[in-house]
């Protein structure tokens, strides 16, 4: 976040606490469509069965059975050749950010990223002192020149892509886009690390192939249950080759032993018994609904901003019209009850002529509403 | 554990899973005294009061009722003078080792640590590359003539010191040890790091002043719920002072963004409905007699063997008659059915004349079984 004046956190931090704000500017999935009931009932039938070893210690690599469920699901869902002893269980998929750089990155080691990336992605490879590449994405992917130019020039230890609603524009990879990172990185010294925190959240609820299927033995691959089932349970994975698998393991370790070990039994407990697919369905839906009211009310309201148009997850990028600024926009913004997110924290450099939208945790009234209150900051500032 | 040969973590594994051996091994607090009815239904109240909100995402910082339950608990027990603004809910105690390296090591800095030392601080630093000092530590505490070197010759970012009940050795520093610490690093440029695992499990109830409280703006102190209630749900925390904090903060936002927001409200929920210290005593008194059969089963059954008595805690470090190898004595023991933990992986070099054995999880017919293999083993050996 040194991208941004300090003012603007303290400002982002009051204007989440203000209900008459409406914020566009967050990240959080909606609570109205987790399965409280149903894993209020997972936890207590973990407690009758599994008794005090529900609470006791665990093994580093996370609970077996949870590991063949998601082996399982990859197989059956996106033809992953995998099975548990591939994947290892981590505090949601920002751990993995953290303990993979922790064990690929030295200080000035290169690491490819997209641009628009990841604000979390960029702030955890960041404490280790790699030299970033980017690599601008679009409508049809990442940019395939620049990408290549950047694995041969830099060789970066890894490309970091989020190839399925990206998280900050909600873009997805084209098919055809998937296949020529999968061909350019293979035969590289560049490792592929995808972060799929959004597959699940396809508004047509089509599985997407993950590039990594492509890429056997040079790609990393993470994944959460925390945004369909429980972000506050912090439980995602790992998916990689053996020997970096091993690494990570050890650092998992030193880092905490183990992820909570009576979430893993309570997730494992509602996966079992209940359908990941309708739950999933469930949540995409909201999204999706959430997303036509945001572009109808933008296209409507903001004729002037060009915006991505998402096909699931959680979040739209918009441009802004020349010479309008972001950070002065969120504060325009902020004085008219409508909080978006500026654009600099996503870039490694500029981003001031882009702002992201967050539509997960809203509902069509506010989309309208607040997308009005965004329109006079425009006009204001135009 | 580069101190042990590869074959040893096999058969320690193996070891771990066979119920005709009698393992002295491993570091479980037992579950017999874990209070799975109480927490299973402080769990069941959280999802009927909080609903949704139980599952979304949370603070970094944490759960701020569970922070300032904490430093309530500091100031009426121990007179420490903290708020909880100076608490950083972690994912157990050991998190707390992998951020404040992060934070405060460059490869090649200086830490100091005891000898024994606890083996996960061993790990967890040595991925930041330090250059180590031993300050070893004996019955009056550690040695100060040499902690005084190493603090004026080295200067170490910290000294690393488990004060209470320490694990491997069983040792409690003495008070005149503790104020005669805090004189020596005050002024200094070394932090302490004080790890408090063990404090809640004095055999006698009492509280040990942290030496900490004399080092104020000085000190880390970090404590966890792991052995007196849910080792399994991973929840510690770091007292640390203003600036340390912020940088902890950030660190722990890029490690995992938050510790599990579910199990910290289960946990706080549980404190406030329950006495912590009836909970305490419950696992001391076990811990206790456990830990008086072990010492008994010693001096009956292998008078040469010169051990710690506990004050509390979960383990007692052994020194081996002279020309015994604690790896060959764990071997022997094996094919013996008892297992004990050779010392090597708890110094920085040396340590193959020590063992260290658990007492939290066994039972005094175990110990006196156990005991009396070991000793078997010995004679083979001697």
């Amino acid at each position: 976040m040194a991208a941004v004046p300090p003012s603007f956190l303290g400002t982002l931090f009051a204007v989440s606490a203000d209900p008459s704000v409406i914020s566009f500017a967050g990240g959080l999935p909606s609570t109205a469509v987790l399965d409280t009931v149903g894993i209020a009932e997972a936890a207590a039938d973990v407690f009758a069965d599994a008794g005090p070893a529900a609470l006791q210690y665990s093994t580093t690599d996370g609970y077996r059975p949870l590991r063949e469920f998601i082996a399982d699901r990859y197989r059956r869902r996106v033809g992953l050749d995998i099975t548990a002893a591939n994947i290892q269980i981590v505090n949601g998929s920002q751990q993995c950010l953290d303990l993979v750089a922790k064990c690929l990155v030295d200080p000035g080691d290169a690491v490819a990223i997209e641009a628009p990336g990841y604000l979390g992605a960029i702030e955890a490879f960041s404490l280790y002192e790699p030299q970033f590449s980017a690599v601008p994405v679009g409508e049809g992917g990442p940019d395939l020149p620049v990408l290549e130019r950047v694995v041969t020039r830099d060789r970066p230890k890894f490309f970091y892509a989020i190839p399925n609603a990206q998280n900050p524009s909600g873009l997805t990879y084209p098919e055809e886009a998937r296949r020529a990172v999968a061909d350019l990185l293979d035969g590289s010294e560049t490792l592929l690390y995808e972060d799929d925190a959004f597959g699940e959240l396809f508004f047509d609820g089509r599985a997407r192939r993950p590039i990594a299927a492509d890429l056997p033995g040079r790609a990393l691959l993470s994944g959460s249950f925390s945004k369909v089932l429980a972000p506050g349970m912090r439980c995602g994975w790992l998916v990689a080759p053996e020997e970096v698998l091993a690494q990570f393991n050890v650092a998992k370790q030193a880092a905490d032993l183990h992820s909570n070990h009576l979430c893993q039994l309570v997730l494992h407990r509602w996966l079992t018994t209940h359908d990941l697919d309708t739950q999933c369905r469930r949540v995409a839906r909201l999204y999706e609904e959430n997303c036509r009211a945001l572009v109808d009310a933008l296209d409507d309201l903001c004729p002037d901003l060009a915006h991505t148009i998402p096909e699931g997850g959680m979040f739209l990028l918009a441009r802004l019209p020349r010479g309008i600024s972001s950070l002065a926009l969120f504060e325009e913004g902020v004085r008219r009850g409508v909080a978006v997110m500026p654009g600099p924290p996503f870039f490694l450099g500029g981003g001031d002529d882009v702002i992201r939208l967050n539509f997960s945790n809203t509902n069509p009234e506010r989309c309208a509403e607040g997308i009005g209150r965004l329109a006079g900051a425009l006009t204001a500032l135009g």
